[in-house]
């Protein structure tokens, strides 16, 4: 979380996040998930404060899931998206963030299709900002999601065994994840082919291997990443098939193992490419629960954005 | 309704409830419509509550009347339509809605352009379902707000003569109040080309006339179905002219009438095809009052499946 | 504000109002805008009523600022644009208006490409009507949220000098804003070659000059109309780069200035076009203050028709 001049809170990147904030913000999270278990959903936390979701990608999942956490903290939500808004046709997203923010918004969460965008509203705007993706660069509230997932069904994250399967070189949520695993203290595998890992990865503190079997053997978290299939016709991308003979989760592959890991996905599944149906529906209980998990989440960011005694 | 196995209730379809319940979801309604006519028209009953609109058919007027009754009991309403969501590209309903439900959504609110579609999301998901609207099958609340409206403007349904006019083959709308006047002990004609009307319909208890003259001479209330233009390209419909002139409420078949019966419509009207511009002005008045009993009959439907002790 | 013989209150035209009513709303603006900077930034004025926005024509600012003014005073808003909203095809504005007001609409926000469609609206319809910008004809409540800006930064409105700087024919705000500033005892002068006048334009009470420079000598305020880059098309426009140059604030014509006025512009701004970029970012402020100010201004407005105990 980082801290503006102006005494505004952001959260843009696990990156700038210590081991102390991650675990405070789980614990807080908690808290936040026995809300989403009453009968009234519902605590005045942030009541009067003004939340803009300001989603500039296609997104519905991450959208409704940050809706629906700042109506649980009894905010109010303004959501705007690139196809209803005229607001984004021929005006910056500078001019655009510098309106909502006059408007009396107290945070604004922002989904972009470059890197950086959020970053960059946080000098233009007198508010808070949530990273809720930017291209290729980050998407912390889906790793601090993941990472109280694994706590909850685990019981812990230092020492934790995490394999990451897929596209690793264009996830945002596996650049997250990478860098929350490492400071939580968990270790962290990464399975792709070398086309899909980013150069010099391996400075980020993980191993590498190009076999799902080793990684089955070796881990307690198999996380897999969502195949974007508008990718596989790019040069460096195997066929599909291929992949999925190599890095999906078949049946066999599953039926095989003796200790069965924690299978987790960031979600929509490409059920038949990165794991098999009849397998997605044995593990999709974890998978509904990262969901619900990040409701919790994200009202513990919101929460401790706006509605902390700091800043 | 429906209770499942988990306790939830839902409402799918008039085919599935009694007598009893529709009575006693008119006399709570009653109450509902009162509430409404105030200058602060909202209780808390399902504060806290999130209920989600799930319109996979393109809609307003229904949609908007389950998210204004949705607000006037203090739920929150999640919405999204086929258009702004990318949740329903590239994902099964099934996924969908399993998402939605790991977000904490205790109703979903569904229009599907498939028969049954409801009916199978109760067997995905672990809260309450409404169906809005399914298909050629059943579109539930509209019945009952017309059996609300009907009681409230003639005093009883017991022995009431209903008279449905239009295309019954093709129309969830006369499905569902077909079954419901019949619960109620209502008589039901049917006036439409045979090329209009299902096969065995006799079988549900109604009687058919192919004369309109006929049925306004009998009933107390005249039914006008919505013509849906884009059918009359298909063979078997009249064309609109000859439709008018042998359907059509015309304004010297009503200006003819001694005893006027009350003209229903569920809206949008074509004037000028199922029904006279200058007649439309005169009924005008029931047609708003139809609209009006919607939200009252949806917030005693949400509110029964979701604020009762029973379940 | 009218008053129709139902007692329902409306603002559809500056020129409908006089100047108690404008100086009073400004004055209970200034309350309303107070909330805003609250850090529970909500009262319970409006708490129960609805407000419908019936958005025909694309906006995403005005739009979101009626949102957040109704919001902000409780109420709940149900909100539809063309896109996204089945009911406005095929169906007529008139039974639009009607469904939205049987459901137990309180007040219908409305823009329309059309000039007097709210005044129709006032006549098919049982509620309160707020025009939020009618074709070429007016623009009420920015032109309110202008003088509310003008008298904030400047302390008063009688006697202020203010130029107006575009394309005036084709400006609801500046129809809007030429008659509220002459109901509050202002000058105005309009700056525009001749092709972008209104005939008769004189009969207004306004002043007229071809010469930017003149202008900036004598105002206390510029305001500069945004350029609708469509209309430049049409054989009456200059040029785009023929119009910066006459009637620009460009970065010489603004650092020659002796005495600086206030300017103000209502967003978005073509940087480039009608001001330079560096000109823009040194003048902002007041920009943003418009959009603040637009959110206070909507809430007494809101307040005055729905809230008070006249009527």
């Amino acid at each position: 979380m980082n801290e503006d001049v102006n005494g505004h809170r952001h959260l843009l990147a696990i990156a700038d996040v210590d081991r102390d904030f991650i675990i405070s913000l789980l614990d807080s999270a908690r808290s936040f998930a026995e809300v989403s278990t009453r009968p009234i959903k519902k605590v005045p936390a942030l009541r009067g404060r003004t939340i803009a979701n300001l989603f500039l990608e296609p997104s519905t999942r991450t959208r409704i899931s940050f809706e629906l956490a700042a109506k649980r903290l009894s905010a109010d939500v303004i959501s705007f998206s690139r196809t209803t808004s005229s607001i984004s046709k021929g005006e910056s997203l500078k001019d655009t963030a510098k309106t909502l923010v006059a408007m009396g918004v107290d945070a604004v969460v922002i989904r972009h299709s470059s890197a950086g965008a959020p970053k960059m509203l946080t000098g233009w705007v007198d508010c808070s900002v949530v990273n809720a993706g930017d291209g290729m660069h980050e998407h912390p509230t889906q790793a601090l999601l993941d990472l109280f997932t694994m706590r909850e069904r685990l019981g812990h994250l230092e020492g934790l065994k995490v394999a990451i399967v897929g596209d690793i070189d264009h996830s945002r949520v596996a650049r997250s994840n990478i860098q929350a695993l490492n400071k939580v203290g968990a270790e962290v595998l990464l399975v792709a082919p070398r086309s899909l890992l980013p150069e010099r990865i391996e400075e980020m503190g993980v191993d590498i291997t190009g076999s799902l079997e080793q990684a089955l053997e070796w881990c307690d978290v198999l996380y897999l990443l969502r195949i974007q299939l508008e990718r596989v016709e790019e040069s460096r991308f195997p066929s599909l098939r291929e992949y999925t003979l190599q890095y999906g989760l078949t049946k066999p592959r599953w039926q095989n193992l003796k200790r069965k890991p924690l299978v987790m996905h960031p979600g929509p599944m490409n059920r038949g490419v990165e794991i098999e149906s009849s397998v997605a529906d044995e593990v999709e209980s974890v998978i509904t629960g990262q969901v619900t998990a990040g409701v919790a989440v994200r009202m513990a960011v919101l929460y401790e954005l706006l509605g902390g005694s700091h800043g």
